[in-house]
C-alpha cells in the first residue's frame, strides 16, 4: 500500500479550530512535565539559492506516532514567482516505524500550534474581565491571535499595529469578516491593551515597557532566532508573572533571553507555559504578566496525530 | 498542486540497471573529488518498541535536487507480521526548496546505490582476466552484486557462501534465472575465487585471510556500524591496494578502521575507491587488493534525482 499523502484542502476541511487548540494545550502540558522529546534537528544550507532547509522530528513520550518535519526557505524565490517556504510532515508510527501518512501541509500545521499555544496562553494568563486585544503584526499569525483567542474568551475590540497602513487595513477587514471589531492604533495606543499579542518579526521592540498598562498581559510569539526581539527587557522587569514554553529554548534564542542578559530578570524567573494551562493562574489585578513562546517541536507530532486520526476517520 | 508520490513499482519499471551503474559511478567520483556533503544526521530511538529512526540528507555540489531520507527499523515487528524496515526518499530542489516528489521506494535506492557501487569497484579493481566471483552472504545485496557484476563484465561462476543451505540454495537458484552460473561452496573454496564480495551482518571476519590468493579482489559492502566487521585485519595487511568510499567513515565503522586499530595497515593507506573508478587500476598480476564501502550518503541524492528524472520523463 502507499504512503497517502494529504494536502492543504484535505486538512482545513477536516480539523477544527478547537482540536487544535484542545491538542495544543495537551501538548503543552506534557512538554511543561517533560514528557516530550526533540532531538536536535538536521540543518543544510544552499547560499548560492539563499536557501536553508531545516529537518526537525518530535515526540511526545508515549503517544502512537512522532513526526519528521522537513521545511525549506529559499528566500530569493519571489523572483521566481514561488513562495519562499515549502515542506511536508511524515507521520510515523511510534510503535512499528510504519510512515502512516504524508501531510503536505505547506506549513499550515506549524502555523497552527504557534497559533493555538498563543491563543491559550494569552487566555490563561490575562485577566478573567480582561476584553481588549492588540496584536502587533499583520501576517497570518496575527490574524490567527486573535480569531482563536476570540474563540476561547470575549475580545471586544482588536487593536492592529502594523508598520505599513495598507496591511493593517487588511487585517482588520479580515477580522470583521471573523465577527471581530478591529481597527488600527498606533503603538502606545495598542500596548495599553489589557491584552497584548506580539506576532512579528522584529529585531528590535514593537513596544515600549513604560506604555504597558498594571494588569496587563503581553505574550511575545515571534522571536525564534537570536537576532530577533519583539519585547523590551524593561517589560521582564515590571513583570510579575513569566511565562515561558521551553526555558532552555527561550534563554538561547527568545525575549526572555535578551531580558536575562540585560539583567532585566534572573534566569529562573519562568515557569513552564504549560503549568499555567493546568489550573486558572492566581494573579493580583496589578500585576504585569508576559509570556514568552519560542515554539515546541514536539507539539508538531501531537497536531499532525490529531490531524490524521480525523482524516483517517 | 500536490506533492507526486511514486511507489516502489513506479521506480522498477522505469530505471535501469545501467541507469543505478552510471548515476553511482559519478556519484563516487564526485565524492571522491569533494564534491558531496552530508549533514550530521537526526536520530531517534525508541527503547520500548526496540525502533529507531534514522533521517539522513545528502547532496552533491551543484546538483539541482537533494534528498531527505527517512528510514526505520523496529524489530519487533515480524511479531506483528510487517516488515522491521520502513522509510521513503523526499527528493527536494537545491534551487528553489520546493519538495518535488515522495519516493515510496521501502529502502530500494539505498539497497541499489550499495549494491552499485559494490559491483562498480569490484570491476574496476579485479584483474581483468578474473570471472569467477564468490558472495559471502545470502541476501538481497548479495544477489544484487552478483547480477549487476555481470553486467559490468563476465562471470563464469559464482561461489555461494551462506550459513544455512537453505538461504544458499536460493540465492543459487535465483541466480540461474539470471542467466548466472551458480552453486554453494565452504568458505574455504569461496575465499579462493578470483573476486570476492562480503555482503552478510558479521561480527567477526567471515573469511581467512590466508586463504585468498595472490592475484585476487575482494571487496566488503556489510560493515557499517562499529560492532561489525567481515574482513580479517590480516587482508588489509596482505593487500597492496586499499580503497574505501568514505575514509572517515570506514576508519569509524568500516572494516579499515578494525585493521587500522589491529595495526595491520596504516590510516593513510588507502586510496579513494571514486578515484579507481576514473581510470583503469594499475594493478600487479599477483596483487591483492581490497575495497571497503561503508555507503556513501549523498549517492542517495544522486540516485533520487536521476530515478525522478526518469519517473517524470
Amino acid at each position: 500500500m502507499n504512503v497517502p499523502v494529504f494536502d492543504l484542502t484535505d486538512i482545513e476541511r477536516t480539523v477544527t479550530s478547537r482540536q487544535v487548540l484542545d491538542t495544543v494545550q495537551d501538548g503543552l502540558i506534557a512538554h511543561a512535565e517533560g514528557r516530550t522529546s526533540v532531538p536536535p534537528p538536521l540543518h543544510m544550507a544552499f547560499p548560492e539559492a539563499d536557501g536553508d532547509c531545516h529537518v526537525k522530528a518530535g515526540l511526545i513520550t508515549g503517544a502512537p506516532n512522532f513526526t519528521v518535519k522537513i521545511a525549506t526557505g529559499f528566500y530569493s524565490n519571489s523572483a521566481l514567482g514561488i513562495p519562499s517556504n515549502h515542506g511536508l510532515v511524515c507521520v510515523v508510527s511510534a510503535r512499528t516505524g510504519q510512515i502512516r501518512a504524508v501531510l503536505d501541509d505547506r506549513g499550515l500545521l506549524t502555523a497552527w500550534r504557534t497559533a493555538a499555544a498563543g491563543a491559550l496562553i494569552t487566555h490563561a494568563m490575562s485577566r478573567p474581565d480582561a476584553t481588549t486585544l492588540a496584536v502587533f503584526g499583520t501576517g497570518e499569525q496575527a490574524r490567527l491571535q486573535a480569531t482563536w483567542l476570540a474563540e476561547l474568551r470575549t475580545v471586544t475590540t482588536v487593536l492592529v499595529h502594523g508598520r505599513t497602513l495598507h496591511r493593517t487595513n487588511a487585517l482588520c477587514e479580515q477580522l470583521h469578516l471573523h465577527g471581530l471589531n478591529a481597527r488600527p492604533a498606533a503603538a502606545q495606543d495598542a500596548a495599553a491593551a489589557d491584552m497584548i499579542i506580539t506576532a512579528t518579526a522584529a529585531t528590535t521592540p514593537v513596544l515600549d515597557a513604560t506604555h504597558v498598562r498594571q494588569g496587563a498581559h503581553v505574550t511575545g510569539i515571534g522571536t525564534d532566532m537570536p537576532h530577533k526581539n519583539e519585547l523590551p527587557p524593561a517589560l521582564f522587569h515590571r513583570a510579575q508573572v513569566i511565562a515561558t514554553d521551553d526555558h532552555a529554548q527561550c534563554i538561547d534564542h527568545g525575549d526572555f533571553g535578551h531580558a536575562v542578559r540585560a539583567g532585566a530578570t534572573t534566569e529562573d524567573s519562568d515557569i513552564a507555559a504549560g503549568e499555567l494551562l493546568k489550573a486558572p493562574l492566581d494573579r493580583p489585578e496589578t500585576a504585569i504578566t508576559v509570556a514568552d513562546l519560542t515554539g515546541v517541536g514536539a507539539l508538531d507530532a501531537a497536531l499532525a496525530s490529531t490531524v490524521l486520526d480525523q482524516l483517517l476517520r
